[in-house]
């Protein structure tokens, strides 16, 4: 009889054309996608040129998204940008996106219908992890796997034991994707799920959108881990019709697959939550915050928060308001889809008349790459996905993580709050 | 009996408090607008620092706006900024436009009011020019003399001779301002009008909009002058009562003023013109680019032309058309009130349907900032106004100066053309 499996573990023994692997297992499977961006293309490209063939695996299979310091930031990063504009010409890469096609490689890939159920994904990115929203497997990988990868469409991995997180309730008021990852990463700590495998089960998913599980998935790397994925559901199965015409593949973990630990967690108590300085595990509820902590910026987007739904909340909550006198409210949608569909709905409109400043889709200060950079002693508050020391900016500058709800009623306040200090109740079940 | 003066002159003398400057004086005289931006303003405060005052001599008169490295590129340019925002609160800067509420500076200032004919204003910013399409003689400084005229408001100045554009006739086809100015600066070369006053008078002046003005003028130290100034007419009048509350003066030159030179210029003649690499004086007419000159980038903004029209007729042209594969196009709305304006007429859709990137307004590329700067090799076209060896970033990249109209079509085609080769015939006389 064969024995049982999780997700994660399914997906890979597919992949890897065998019947069964075992965590700790090292295996090598062939992948559907491999991904990267404008900062770790280039050295991928040097690692692939040393191999010394002259064709990649799959001109279809991979996708290259220069993100991160575009429009180009500097000479350097023009440069980068040449070199990658120049090998996926001469390999015909059929994903690659231009500037002006693009936006933030994370966001961009599902929006294209990239990746579907089931598909094994590695990018040269640490938040490849993103597409386990779609119940894929989807890790982040170097430049030198990458490069192997582009050249064998192959890639090694060790078989991850996993964790189970069964959830069951539904959000309530202002709670939102993002607050359920960061009470999770709260609770297990940012090595909480190290090289482990974050599957995401039971009835508590169906109040989840798949935007909500996109930046769940997004940030299973904060918590250490090598993938997060859900389990598919309609959800999962209607936004791939609706973006996608690759063949789909369900893999459901079996009902007796072991993992390392099981959490039940009741989503209808999770309360708005904010990352402090300097990990995404410092978390307090909005609640629990009791003095004012007083920002100088604040930025909603990355492809953790810069989905249409994250731009709705933030203009529900900007509109006919005001960005507190002094402050930088800089807003970035994640494609250039998004930024369209945003246009269209008046969020913009909402979002200029606000104060704040509107960028195309990039990266941009999530990183520290440019576009809202911090000075030294400046305080944000970011929808992104890392606050560790100088990620923003100045290495004595400060970044605290939330949702948009949380970000938009912030910068109208001039310090971390929540719509409800200006008067908006959120519903109290959504 | 006075002696005769031109507009430059007069200004100059009532601001001065004479009844007659000369050509060679050397005067002090009273601004009405002290500008600084986030390059210029930090060098200044530092000098200001060593005057030992505590005050400035007028905190409405003041005008700072963090235009060229923001939102910030890096730590080094947040550093910048936060030691102007802290100057601005220091001395309540009235005039101090926060990232969100502001624009390029030269496109800001006159939307804001802030210039009306008959004011003197200095800037630290060689294209503080642009407010001469307003009647009033406006001129780029130094930091230090931004210094010394935040504590006295007052700055030196040596009077300027003059040369005299005399326009007649009216735009046909697809001539813009941009055109006009090209030409110019093509007839006379990049120091044509070293240290003099470009005055521009003569009935062709009624075919151009304000908008046409601003460009004009903006260019003037593109020909080495020390600043370009516009008759003031009905239309000077009617954009000052749209924008501004403030009390002006109109200073006409007298009909014996001296000029050291005066050209006659019939703009009906003028085409579309080009200023190749690496000089404002290179340039030809479209009809004189015999070669296609492929490139890798468009840059429609900066203050020479990120204005409403200018994003017009860029939008008229890549209306229902796409970008050209591979070629990158970047477009700046030079206020934030423009970029709200082109969001209402669908502008902005147009663009982003046509594939380009819509950026928040700052100087960007234009100075090599940021937010699309050029590897090795490239060739961009860009409305910006100046072309020198590596402004756009990498030594040998090239940069082509153009209007909008221009930009727009060649971005469409992928070289250097125009939008009669896309089948659109401008109007036979605008």
């Amino acid at each position: 009889m064969a024995k049982p499996m999780t997700m994660s573990q399914k997906i890979l023994a597919y992949h890897a054309g065998k019947e069964y692997v075992e965590p700790g297992d090292l295996i090598f499977a062939n992948v559907d996608l491999v991904l990267g961006n404008d900062v770790t293309t280039p050295v991928a490209i040097k690692e692939f040129e040393k191999i010394g063939i002259d064709r990649v695996f799959d001109k279809d299979k991979i996708a290259i998204v220069p993100d991160h310091f575009t429009p180009n930031k500097d000479i350097k990063s023009a440069q980068q940008c040449k070199m990658v504009r120049e090998f996926t010409k001469k390999y015909e890469i059929t994903n690659y996106f231009e500037v002006g096609e693009m936006g933030i490689e994370h966001a961009l890939l599902p929006e294209k219908g990239l990746v579907v159920p089931g598909d094994l994904v590695i990018g040269a990115d640490s938040h490849t992890c993103t597409y386990g929203a779609l119940g894929s497997f989807s890790t982040g990988i170097g430049s030198t796997d990458m490069a192997c990868a582009m050249a064998t469409g192959k890639c090694w991995f060790k078989v991850p034991e996993a964790i189970k997180f069964v959830l069951y309730g539904k959000k309530t008021g202002w709670t939102s994707g993002k607050d359920i990852i960061l009470h999770i990463i709260g609770m297990i700590g940012v090595d909480g799920a190290l090289y482990k495998s974050m599957e995401y089960t039971g009835e508590g998913l169906k109040s989840l959108s798949m935007d909500d599980r996109f930046t769940i998935a997004n940030m299973a790397i904060e918590a250490g881990a090598k993938n997060g994925i859900f389990e598919v559901d309609e959800k999962t199965i209607e936004y791939v019709k609706q973006h996608s015409t690759k063949p789909y593949k369900i893999f459901k973990a079996d009902e007796d697959a072991e993992y390392s630990q099981v959490f039940e967690i009741d989503i209808s108590k999770i309360r708005p939550t904010v990352a402090f300085p300097h990990l995404p595990e410092n978390t307090k509820t909005i609640d629990e915050i009791t003095e004012k902590i007083y920002i100088d910026q604040v930025v909603i987007g990355s492809c953790t928060n810069g989905r249409i739904e994250d731009l709705r909340i933030a203009a529900k909550i900007l509109k006919g308001r005001k960005v507190k006198k002094g402050l930088r409210c800089i807003i970035f949608p994640a494609t250039q889809n998004i930024y369209k569909q945003a246009l269209k709905e008046g969020l913009i409109e909402i979002f200029i008349d606000a104060g704040c400043v509107v960028s195309t889709p990039t990266c941009g200060p999530c990183l520290g790459g440019h576009m809202g950079i911090l000075a030294d002693g400046e305080k944000a508050l970011a929808t992104t996905n890392r606050n560790f020391v100088g990620r923003m900016g100045h290495p004595n500058s400060e970044v605290y993580l939330s949702s948009p709800a949380i970000a938009a009623a912030s910068a109208v306040l001039g310090y971390i709050g929540s719509p409800e200090e200006l008067g908006m109740k959120g519903d109290e079940e959504q």
